[in-house]
């Protein structure tokens, strides 16, 4: 299983995603799903994919194959604009399906797969997507500044009790490590590490970047202090007339 | 949707079940998913419904019919052990599939439902059932005191940090309410009014039996409360040193 955030807020952007891969109960290993397309310069593009790990793997060495190979279909580096960088890995997508997805089927196996795209070139504020299996995609709105895939549910009280789009983003992503910490201990399935990224806006290079493994001294302090407000929030419930 | 929680706790029984139904988007409407079969003398049962209420209604319908006009099957007044109690809820529930199951999937209908089963018959500790749609069941630990159906993830981080088997029957009602709100806010299809019941060890009564409306003034102050809480829960996470 997988669960990946991304936010688009008004100081930037936090993304993350844990690194847990499995196909079936006896082969689970470690996979970061987190990768830099672009930094630096007039371009930060990060992606974070969720589903089937060859098609999402396959889809971006595509995209960084050409990048190198084929300057002339190099969509990274020409992009205008995140909306075009959406739809290349869009594309990439269809193309790997078209390549892959019948013997996938003929295996059994779900073909789908997703990428949350968060990213700024110059000219523009930075913008989020999130990039279906079938290669359309949608992006964030100051209605919605985050999207989280693969195992949502469990992760998602605490961002739309807390994350709009005028928090900051050491508070976001402080949220994001509590909203991994619930998803990790209600679904064995995720696991960390955790790979969190922070990128402030109009800065053009990764700001935070981090790999938390599960003894990570922040995350256990982070995962201390919730734990002991969750307490003392239940302690300090109103008490019922009937109790 | 529907959400509803059964705990079997050393104090008693905590149950909560939403009131939300819906068979598409325009046809949701109010329908009581908690439903006492028996209470008083050496016995108090009380069911949750998820599912297709066609087939959880039917199913508790037969066994109250059976219960009225054929005495010799009473199953409910009859059962010595909440274990009978479980099976009779299984064995309705194949009874009333048998009949209708064919007709739903012409119809496209998913067939399938299930059952929280709670209850104490003298001679027993209370005890706690989960009753599939395939009529076969589990019961409740020490290790898992509480199940959930219906729409379980938003709500699952909460009572698993807060609530084992010692928590309090006050406590765990307060954190049924919780794990309500959060599902409400995160899935509309969840609904008030709530259920709530509290039934304590060896009473064989009801203790608490409340309907929640949304504007509830305790509901109102458990959401206010837990609100509260999370953000200053936020506000004393430890800040990074890359902050």
């Amino acid at each position: 299983m997988t669960y990946c955030i991304g936010m688009n807020l008004a100081e930037g952007l936090v993304l993350a995603s844990d690194s847990r891969t499995n196909a079936g109960v006896d082969h689970v290993r470690r996979a970061g799903k987190m990768r830099v397309l672009a930094e630096g310069g007039d371009r930060v593009v990060v992606t974070l994919s969720a589903g089937n790990l060859s098609l999402t793997q396959n889809a971006l060495n595509l995209i960084e194959h050409r990048e190198r190979q084929e300057p002339e279909r190099a969509s990274l580096r020409s992009a205008q604009s995140m909306f075009q960088v959406a739809q290349a890995i869009g594309d990439a997508m269809r193309e790997i399906r078209a390549r892959d997805e019948a013997y996938l089927r003929d295996g059994g196996i779900d073909p789908s797969g997703s990428f949350i795209v968060g990213g700024q070139i110059r000219g523009e504020a930075p913008r989020l997507f999130l990039v279906y299996s079938e290669g359309n995609f949608i992006e964030s709105s100051v209605e919605t500044p985050f999207f989280q895939t693969g195992e949502t549910k469990f992760g998602k009280p605490i961002l739309d009790r807390v994350v709009n789009a005028r928090t900051d983003l050491v508070t976001a992503a402080k949220c994001s490590l509590v909203s991994f910490d619930s998803t990790i201990r209600s679904n064995l399935s995720v696991g960390t590490p955790i790979d969190l990224l922070v990128y402030r806006r109009d800065s053009f290079q990764i700001g935070v970047q981090h790999r938390f493994e599960d003894t990570d001294p922040y995350l256990v302090a982070i995962r201390q202090s919730w734990n002991d407000s969750m307490r003392r929030a239940v302690a300090e419930l109103p008490t019922p007339d009937w109790a």
